[in-house]
């Protein structure tokens, strides 16, 4: 028989993995707690009408598309099934897809339960999202986001959270990184200015490219997309701007002058650095006049972070949006949020060998099986054990002392303990500990006063 | 525009909800680490392959089934569109279903990982299941199921250490429950005692239902299904027995003097009853056997728990499956394992009114914003606050003091400090304690010893 497999691009996490998960998803929850999010779930199947049309032509193909129950081609003609491509059967016997991201099923939540919530809403959100990308490294086709958002404030001072929110996430993680800043209204404004305001984003998408493949592609890229060389050559400034991020806000005021959206996002970008100066983050804060991130949702801050001491791509991202819900019928609510990419954080701790060291939560104690009078002498003592919360295991057979000694090895567990005959005569046990091999003959009292 | 919807049968979970929620969840896998459990996680999507005929018939038509992504109707020619079912289509157009429950992707995960895991290997796994089923009260198409399951030993002391879990989570909630035990090995014992070996399933799927449709009802369904009345007769006392534990299986040992089979499974029962009177439990612990649960992979061991004190079904269920990895090309490998239905402890907790009163993880203060020098007095303290793990927000806005003081009366957050010229200019704060309404005037010091 073969052995059995998964899907590709989904994964089984193993004990050790899920620790270390665990301590991800435990330490941004934390810090979202901290700063006031509430969490929230939402299931994994949206309606089709929810999800579709909401990322784009190539988002709608990577959706995962739930066959409808029971005899779903009842309602298709035999016409229909002879002439229809895959795409437009789809709509027929499907009705359901799997969650794409965690933003369109939020604002879905927002719109739906309105009435339930108090705005300025909140939120936290840790749940899988599946895309049916081609699998490669790194990238899956199951995986997690982890999101803050706070909808129906307009204030500035949420991206400020924000950003102390990305500093604090990473400095208990331990790592460093730099949080880059842009404004989708200074782009708007640059393509105001280089006279191709209606080709705002054919200019977005090629500059956010400039780190991967370099200015002159990019060059190409902005002509192949019919951007006139005098806007290019426009342009260039802003592409090869230097310095510090009031420099940079000083030479864009400039530039920008007669954009009034241009100055209305040099305004933000500007609020927002002071106020972030004032609190001295430990992470670098950079005004990156090439971030554009593909969404278009964005109206306002865009944020992403770069690890300082690994090459991978972002390892968070979010920003503003001023009218996502608007797609599903209540208008005006804006709203700002950060995702935290999980599995590029589980590779970057694992790079950088970050992990605490006390990391798995498994058995402190394993007691050896000896029979059945030994048990019955142990099982009392396991139970006082966990009854102070010290997690104890009886090893369930009576197996060579070998093995169970290497239960305990490869499951880590720190401590064992031996009793037989001649522990039960004296009503004691024997505690060894696995690190020094050193062992003791202990009262139930002494044992307990030890692995408290 | 329409409200939008999400699919019947799921649900969204708002703040509140997830707390108790997490609570359970919490609780739960607390007391499976604390004996040893470790936790896994496997993906959404398994190959249908590894699904399918694990179920039943009833089981596989109920799987969400994924439509294969791209062009899928490529693979299918013209006359097979045209003469397949629904289901025979189904296998040419999708290869991957949702997790139907934890059991059979836990089997299939053991053996695609055996060289990577140890045995005896605890396990514990918790996780959504998704299941076509018609939507009614108390049943979704999305739920969570809440699994410990050890595989790799047949010692007894397994499904005892089982008995002490069920014992400590409810104890835990302070849910009083009854632990229902039976025995695979007893009902076969009954069936050839009866003369009716050959119809064990239909035998335990009929007195399976005793408590819900009554002796005769059961007794009809047994004719009906070809039992004979001579065997339905012999059948009698064994559905109308009464008395302790241990008198029931004194009149057993009797009733299946003549079944090997059978005295073992008697065997098997009296071995767990002793050990766990051992322990004084607080549980009640009865054997009951008309438990058969109508999961055919059971062979030894049958747990069920009932809520002593609210009419619901059963909140926990698990048992001894001897070669539940044999689908899968791995024979010989034992398990026992118990299932925690995370929807109706919810429900428990809520009639009982057993949630712990300080639940919500929400904020503590809030800093009531007056304007931008304000908000610039208030930040630092704010970020003093997060540092000693104080969750605490500044509204975002400038908005009128109603509208604030409702905000933090709607997130139950119990303090609010209020920091306007006055303060500013003593260099204070007034924290506001919004159960008793009373104010005090506080340095930053004083501030933080009261909310610490």
């Amino acid at each position: 028989m073969q052995k059995p497999t998964i899907p590709k691009g989904t994964r089984d996490f193993l004990p050790l993995e899920m620790a270390k998960r665990n301590y991800i998803f435990r330490t941004i929850s934390d810090v979202f707690k901290l700063y006031g999010f509430e969490q929230i779930e939402t299931p994994a199947m949206e309606n089709l009408s929810t999800l579709l049309g909401k990322y784009g032509e190539e988002g709608d193909k990577l959706l995962f598309k739930i066959l409808n129950s029971g005899d779903f081609l009842s309602k298709v003609t035999r016409e229909e099934l002879l002439s229809d491509t895959s795409i437009k059967l789809t709509n027929k016997i499907s009705e359901k897809g799997l969650r794409y991201d965690l933003t369109v099923p939020f604002a879905r939540f927002v719109v739906q339960h309105r009435n339930e919530i108090s705005f300025p809403f909140k939120r936290y959100q840790i749940q899988p999202v599946w895309r049916a990308d081609r699998p490669q490294k790194g990238r899956y086709r199951e995986f997690f986001q982890c999101d803050a958002d706070m909808v129906g404030s307009d204030s500035l001072l949420n991206e400020v959270e924000l950003i102390q929110i990305i500093n604090e996430v990473y400095s208990r993680f331990g790592i460093r990184v730099c949080i880059k800043m842009n404004n989708r209204k200074i782009l708007s404004g640059i393509a105001e200015m280089i006279g191709e305001a209606g080709k705002i984003t054919d200019i977005t998408v090629a500059i956010d490219k400039l780190d991967k493949i370099g200015i002159e592609k990019v060059n190409e890229e902005l002509s192949s997309k019919g951007i006139s060389e005098n806007a290019i050559s426009l342009l260039q400034p802003v592409l090869q701007m230097k310095g510090s991020n009031f420099e940079k806000i000083s030479v864009l005021r400039n530039l920008l002058a007669d954009s009034p959206t241009g100055l209305k996002g040099i305004e933000e970008v500007e609020f927002i650095l002071k106020k972030a100066d004032a609190l001295s983050l430990c992470s670098e804060l950079e005004v990156d006049l090439t971030l554009a991130r593909g969404l278009n949702y964005y109206t306002g801050a865009i944020f992403e972070v770069k690890a300082l001491d690994v090459e991978i791509g972002s390892i968070s991202g979010g920003g503003r949006y001023d009218n996502l819900t608007g797609i599903f019928g209540l208008p005006d609510i804006s709203g700002v949020g950060i995702s935290f990419g999980a599995d590029r954080i589980f590779d970057v701790l694992n790079q950088l060998d970050l992990y605490p060291k006390e990391l798995t939560e498994s058995t402190k104690v394993l007691f050896v099986n000896f029979g059945e009078n030994e048990t019955d002498y142990c099982l009392p003592i396991i139970q006082q054990l966990r009854k102070e919360g010290i997690s104890s295991e009886l090893y369930p057979e009576n197996a060579k002392m070998k093995k169970q000694m290497g239960y305990a090895d490869n499951k880590k567990i720190p401590y064992v303990i031996i009793a037989g005959e001649n522990e039960i005569k004296e009503n004691k046990v024997t505690l060894k500990h696995m690190g020094s091999g050193k062992q003791q003959l202990l009262s139930r009292e002494e044992l307990l006063k030890i692995l408290r």
